[in-house]
């Protein structure tokens, strides 16, 4: 083994060991199985200094595609959209909220590390212990990482002594039209982390440490992946298209228009007034989740002018069936030679428009995504993993939802089998603050 | 519409309609619902010269990154390793061998279309039609699509007059150790299709298209989606690690030892005799697949020394444990200062390498996979999709897995619950010729 010398040496030379230190608010700092540092209060001081994010601004860290984690606002939400998910729904399977709240700086002090592309830990590992980090990506890059953490309202019952914390948004939305098929087993959890990321391995190994982490104090309780367009053929970037072979997102809010984004994205914004025990969300948004399943073998016995008819758009181009291209803004009064709108009264885009909800937008970020061979039918099971981002889901997608829900004609190829809702805090301002610490002050 | 007219124009031009014509052997030419003309002897005077393959001597199209699909060998053997996985299993419904062979020539045809980046089919799509192609790998490239057909054992039972034409090279194992738990539903099947490409999106469209295409004819099994490294963070490429976070690949075959290929990989290579009636395998290969599910919660808790110990090589560097860099040979009699083995006799590396098994050589080809989570034990359902060719997999992987089934190190972490055995023919020539046309003629 000592040819290895040099190398061992170089892997396992880092700051620190393991931080232990007396603590205000969370009570002890954290020595993990893990070798990973609580980024809380009680061990700021000591963080190591490669993790504070400002490799970000760095020319070098920006080729390796490094998205900053430290910010007013967490990364993932209007971070232009990475080409692979992982999402994961946690149950906190401890009582105790301190626990809770470490596991949550492990998380952060994690993330912060991972989205840079370092390991989770740079302590050294002893040939005795298991190693810190999983390693399958020690190899690659950042690839864009970003790792985004909301809390599900199941998280505020009487646990934690969070019950008045809960904002009026964050209420589970009951039943509504089209999620009667929902599988417990695919929806809602206490906590939720949507990994993004230019590569599936980096994305896998950041839920996979992360679940590590949290082993003892949350429990792993549902995950999906999901994929999205890998690149267009030319130059131009092309609107990524869903397994039903129609361009999707064509009308999505975009990540530089601020003011819609302040408008319709962000908790508080515009300063807008929050209950003092609702300030936590301030600069947070709130996520819905949909897997919404497609019956991709009826879709594809649909004639062309049918499947045309209910995304009402045309599905080489993408341009509305009222004509232009697709950028073009639909023109939902224009009646046909039949004296009937051009763009069926229950066309998707017509449903789900701003111009026919008053308004209402959404910041969607959805994925395709198969799981192979349905087992209990032998289909081909894929689909859509919607995911979406607003300030108030009560007003926003429940209300879209329930519209959808009951006349969308696209509803007879598709179904809502899991999903949730979550409420994501803001960002993680800086080494010590950690996921939702204000909640928990 | 009429502001679509330039578009759909554009859209609906192409060669040729639905080509229906008599023929040699195959009977009657194909008129599918799909538009596609199958690549038999029937049509192949009409096919459409984009599908010739020449396309891909052209610099354009290299840009494009094309792999040849015509061609003496199949293409997704040797082929330099893309990114993304779909393979599907398939078991054939119908009796009629003539429909088979349609069905295989359809594939063909479509497979030589697809991997120029194209759609399945040029036939204009009529309004009140379905659409040929489902859609959603329009506007993306090739991606160094490749696709790969084998013949599992099962294919030469009765009922298509097969039985004489299996070569005793495709055998089915029966039980051999570490293959007990294999389920029937991840495992075997009439026909396998491997599908790879550098867009995970590709893939699925390839596979779907394929599987829709036979519809009537053969019904799909089973399938799994498998990932691997998307690119190294420098200039330098590295070797991929699997999900237990070692190097994997190391010392495999590469793709330019054309000596170690003809020797190992190709059928009748080097001039070797075959039975006249297994003629139809020279210059294939024998496709051996493995769903190896890995114990990712028991690995995170094993000891770095004891995980390094399994593999024999250094965790971080890919070295073996004898010293040296990734690249240096094993030294598999040096003691240590214990005066035991430094590699343990059941180390992982020693019992597969070719020094330790009379130089016995596959050519491997696997993917990292994850299922999400597995809803029986919720626990992360993750591990390695191995694919290795051979020329003779009853003298090499049989063999090979004989001896690690009995007593790899690793076998504590791991369980193979699926996988197959298929016979891959030589390469379709060209536009007429169709995968296996040798062995039903």
């Amino acid at each position: 083994m000592t040819e290895q010398g040099t190398s061992r040496r170089r892997f396992f030379t880092g700051a620190a060991g393991l931080g232990v230190a007396a603590g205000v608010g969370v009570g002890v700092g954290v020595a993990t199985g893990y070798g990973i540092r609580a980024a809380t209060e009680a061990n700021a001081a000591s963080t190591d200094p490669g993790s504070t994010g400002a490799a970000s601004t760095d020319p070098d860290a920006q080729a390796n595609a490094i998205v900053p984690f430290y910010g007013a606002r967490q990364a993932g939400i209007v971070t232009p959209q990475q080409e692979r998910l992982m999402f994961a729904a946690f149950d906190v399977s401890t009582t105790d909220v301190e626990e809770l709240k470490r596991m949550l700086g492990r998380w952060a002090a994690m993330a912060a590390r991972m989205t840079q592309g370092k390991q989770v830990s740079d302590s050294p590992t002893k040939p005795a212990q298991p190693p810190f980090d999983t390693g399958e990506a020690m190899d690659l890059g950042a690839h864009s990482l970003t790792i985004t953490v909301g809390f599900g309202p199941s998280l505020f019952d009487d646990r934690f002594g969070l019950a008045d914390r809960m904002p009026p948004e964050l209420t589970a939305f009951g039943t509504i039209p089209g999620d009667a098929v929902m599988r417990a087993e695919l929806s809602d959890g206490d906590l939720c982390v949507q990994a993004c990321a230019d590569d599936p391995q980096v994305v896998f190994h950041a839920i996979r440490n992360l679940a590590r982490a949290a082993r003892g104090t949350a429990t792993l309780r549902w995950s999906q992946l999901g994929f999205g367009r890998a690149s267009s053929t030319g130059s131009q970037q092309v609107t990524p298209r869903n397994l039903m072979g129609f361009k999707d997102g064509t009308r999505n809010v975009r990540a530089d228009d601020t003011a819609t984004l302040d408008a319709h994205v962000w908790v508080g914004a515009n300063g807008a007034s929050l209950a003092p025990e609702h300030e936590w969300m301030r600069g947070g948004s709130y996520l819905v989740a949909r897997k919404i399943r497609m019956e991709i073998e009826s879709w594809d016995t649909d004639p062309l002018e049918d499947q045309e008819k209910i995304f009402a758009r045309f599905k080489d181009t993408g341009a509305p069936l009222t004509g232009g291209d697709e950028f073009t803004a639909p023109d939902y009064a224009k009646l046909g030679d039949n004296g009937q709108p051009v763009i069926d009264i229950d066309a998707h885009i017509r449903l789900a428009s701003p111009e026919q909800n008053n308004g209402l937008t959404i910041l969607r970020r959805g994925y395709n995504y198969t799981d192979g061979q349905d087992p209990a039918t032998g289909k081909l099971a894929a689909g859509l993993f919607f995911i979406a981002y607003q300030r108030d889901p009560q007003t926003q997608f429940k209300v879209l939802q329930t519209r959808l829900g009951k006349s969308d004609l696209l509803n007879e190829y598709i179904a809502h089998i899991g999903g949730g809702l979550w409420g994501c805090p803001p960002g993680v301002s800086a080494p010590g603050d950690w996921f939702g610490k204000s909640l928990f002050t």
